[in-house]
C-alpha cells in the first residue's frame, strides 16, 4: 500500500514508517520537524541521541534498500497537504501530526489555544484535502484514550448503545477529557465522524494508550536509526520517566496516590496496531473507534514493578508521591474494552519483567544524558498562568530538592 | 447586576442588552461588527434597517435615560478581551460572540476553519480572562440545541444518567452536531465543561433552538431599535425566511420531505432566558446546561402554519420542497427536554396566529428590501468545494428559477 505518515519524525510516527515500510509499503513521511522546537522552547532532549531525519532516512536506505520520500511541511498549511497527497496518492493516511503532550496544553493560554488550533486545523484540513483530492482514501487517525476521562462504567470503543426511557440509539461514547491537548482530540474526533458523514470518507480513530519503549525491531538495526526516549514532566510518558529516573537514583515521581489507572501500549504493538487498521480499511461513510491499547495499570503499579526490575539490577529505588499537578481522580474505576485490534489479530506484548529490563537498560546506557531537573512537574493544570521558565544548572537542581 | 454582552451588536444580542438595560442591569457590549461584514461577504441585509450601533445606543439613552457602555474590539485579541474584564468587573458574561450560521461554516474550508478557529479560540481567551481576572464571574454561553443531532433517545439537558453492564455515571449527553459550526458549539461545551472543573469557574451552556421573530418591547420603542430580521440562505433563520418568502410571493422553500423537527423559541423568551440565567448563577466549579427553547416543530409544520396564516392576510402561499442542501435526517424521533429554565419562571410566548401575524406584518412592512435571490439555499453539505459566488439582479434570479 501506499502509506503517508504524517508526523513520520516523532517518538510513534517514526517507528511506524520504518515498520511500515519494513513489511513493503511505500512510505513517505510528513512533517515540520515542530516536534524537535518544542524540545528547544522547553530546554530539553530526548535520552537517546537521535539524529537528522535526512540522516535516519540515509540510514534506513543503506541498511534496507528501501525508500522513504519526506515532505517537510505543515499541515496546517491546506497547499502545502494538498501538494503531498496529490503527489503520494495514499491508500492510507495515519494522522501523528498533532501536538500530544496534556501537560505542554496546560502551560499558559498560548499554548492552550496553539494546541487546539494546530490539531484541530491540520485535522480539518486533511479531511477537506481528501474530500476534494483522495475520498477513497483511508484516514488513520491517532486520538487517545484520555478523551474518555475515568468515568464510573465501563468503557465501549467509540459508541455506546443507550437505553432510556424505553427507547434506544447507539451514540458516541461521552466524552471527559482531563487536558486541553485531550480536549483538541476529542474536537478532532467529532469532526471526523461529521466528515464521514457527510462525505462518505472512510476513518479509523485510533483511542490510543500510553506508549512505553522505544526499541523496534527496525530502530534496532543501527543506532542511527534510533527513536526518541522523552523522560521529562512535558513530553515523557510516565513508565519512561520512571526508568530515566531510576537510571541515576531519582526517586520516582508518583503524582498523587498513584491510583491513576490507564491503558497502556508497548510502541511495538502501536506499529502494528497501525499496519492492522491500514490492512482493514474502513468502509465509505464509516468512521470506526478502536481503542488501542493492551494492558491496564496504576502509575503507581508501575512504580512499584520499575522499583523491582531496578532492585535486581542493585538500582536502589524509591518512590516518591507529589501532589497532583493534574485535577484527576486518584483513585476510581476504570474498565476499558480493547478487544477490537486483537480481533483483527494482534498479538500483545505485555510488560513484561524482560521487557522493563531492556527498558532500564536503556535508560541506563544513555543516562549521561539525563537532566534531573527535567522530572519535576512545573506545570500545574490548576494555574492559569503557568508562566513556566526553565532554569538551568544548579538552581534547577535546587528546585528539584525543594520540591521533595 | 453588571453584564458584558459579547456579540452585543447580533441578533440575540442586541435585544438581549437592550433588556437586561432596561430591567436596570449595568450592561456593556463587546463588538467587533464582524456580523456587519459578514453582511457585505455575502451580499445580503437584513429585512429591517438596523442602525449603526453608536447610534442605536444614543437612541435607547434618550428614549430610556440609560447608557450602555460600548468596546469595540475581538475575543480573538486576549489583551483586549482582557482589558475589557479588567474595567467591567462583570458579575455575569452573556457569549454571544461567534459565528452562528451552520451554511456559513459550510461554504468552504476556510469557511469551517474560520467558524471553528474564530468560536473555539474566543471561548478559551473567556475562560483564560475570567480565570485570571473574575474567576467570580459567572459565564452564559450560547450553545444550541444542535449539539444533540437527532438521537432515537429522549435528548436531556446536557447530562444523562447511563446504566451499562451494572454501574452507573451521569456523563455528558452524546453529542452529533450536523455542521462544522454546530461542531464549534460541541467544542466549545468540552472546553468549558473542563474549564469549570479544574478552576471552579461557574458556567451555563444554554443549548438555544431557533429563535424567531424579531420584536421585543425595547426594540419597540423606536424605529432606531430595530433589531435584526436575516431572511437569506445562509443566516436567515426557518421561520423568519418563510416570512419574507411569503411577503413577495416566494414559494416557501422546505428543504427535503420537511420532516427535520427542531426546538424554536420566541426571541422575547431568549433575552428572559438569558436574564433567569444570569440572576440563578451557577455554583463555583458548575457547569449547567439548560435547554433554551419553548416548543417542538417540524419545518414542513412550520411552512403550514404560514401558509394558513397568509391566506388570512390574502397572501397565496405555495410550499415548495428543494432537494436537501444539508445532510441530515428529514424523518426522525425527536423529543427533547426543556424544563429547567421553566422551573425557575420562564414564561414562553408561544408560537400562535398573532405572534404569526405579526411577523408576516413586519416581512410585509419592508418587503421593498427583499431580494428573492437570497432564499434559495447556494450552500451545498456534500460539496467540498462550495465556491459561492453571489450573483446579482438577473443573473440571481435566473438561479433561482433555475432551481425551482
Amino acid at each position: 500500500m501506499k502509506i503517508a505518515v504524517l508526523g513520520g519524525d516523532g517518538y510513534c510516527g517514526w517507528a511506524t514508517a520504518l515498520y511500515l515500510s519494513q513489511k513493503g509499503h511505500e512510505v513517505a513521511i510528513v512533517d515540520n520537524f515542530a516536534r524537535r522546537q518544542w524540545d528547544f522552547e522547553l530546554g530539553v532532549q530526548t535520552l537517546t541521541p537521535i539524529r537528522t531525519l535526512p540522516e535516519r532516512l540515509r540510514a534506513w536506505q543503506r541498511h534496507t534498500g528501501k525508500n522513504i520520500d519526506l515532505f517537510t511541511g505543515d499541515v496546517m498549511d491546506y497547499e502545502f497537504l494538498a501538494s503531498v497527497i496529490k503527489e503520494v496518492e495514499p491508500d492510507a493516511v495515519v494522522h501523528f501530526a498533532e501536538q500530544r503532550a496534556a501537560p505542554y496544553s496546560m502551560i499558559d493560554r498560548k499554548h492552550a489555544v496553539f494546541t487546539q488550533v494546530n490539531n484541530v486545523v491540520g485535522t480539518l484540513n486533511l479531511l477537506f484535502a481528501l474530500r476534494e483530492l483522495a475520498p477513497d482514501c483511508h484516514l488513520v487517525k491517532l486520538g487517545t484514550m484520555g478523551e474518555y476521562g475515568t468515568p464510573n462504567i465501563d468503557i465501549e470503543e467509540g459508541y455506546i448503545e443507550i437505553e432510556h426511557n424505553g427507547r434506544k440509539d447507539v451514540l458516541p461514547f461521552p466524552k471527559q477529557p482531563g487536558s486541553f491537548y485531550h480536549l483538541s482530540k476529542v474536537h478532532d474526533s467529532h469532526n471526523i465522524l461529521f466528515a464521514c458523514r457527510i462525505w462518505k470518507l472512510r476513518a479509523t480513530d485510533l483511542n490510543q494508550g500510553v506508549v512505553y519503549g522505544t526499541v523496534t525491531d527496525e530502530t534496532a538495526l543501527d543506532e542511527t536509526l534510533i527513536n526518541r526516549f522523552d523522560y521529562d514532566e512535558v513530553f515523557g510518558t510516565v513508565l519512561n520517566r520512571y526508568c530515566a529516573q531510576a537510571a541515576v537514583g531519582h526517586p520516582l515521581t508518583v503524582y498523587g496516590k498513584g491510583g491513576q489507572t490507564r491503558g497502556f501500549l508497548d510502541i511495538r504493538d502501536t506499529v502494528r496496531c497501525i499496519e492492522i487498521a491500514c490492512l482493514n480499511p474502513a468502509a465509505p461513510g464509516e468512521c470506526r473507534v478502536y481503542n488501542q491499547f493492551t494492558e491496564q495499570f496504576s502509575v503507581l503499579e508501575l512504580a512499584h514493578m520499575v522499583k523491582t526490575a531496578g532492585k535486581k539490577m542493585g538500582l536502589k529505588v524509591e518512590i516518591d508521591h507529589l501532589p497532583d499537578p493534574r485535577v484527576e481522580a486518584e483513585s476510581h474505576y476504570y474498565n476499558a474494552k480493547h478487544s477490537k485490534l486483537i480481533d483483527l489479530g494482534l498479538q500483545p506484548h505485555n510488560l513484561s519483567d524482560s521487557l522493563l529490563d531492556s527498558l532500564m537498560n536503556i535508560a541506563i546506557e544513555y543516562r549521561d544524558r539525563i537532566d534531573p531537573s527535567l522530572f519535576m512537574p512545573q506545570v500545574n493544570w490548576r494555574n492559569a498562568t503557568n508562566e513556566r521558565r526553565r532554569q538551568v544548572g544548579g538552581a534547577a537542581a535546587a528546585s528539584v530538592s525543594q520540591t521533595r
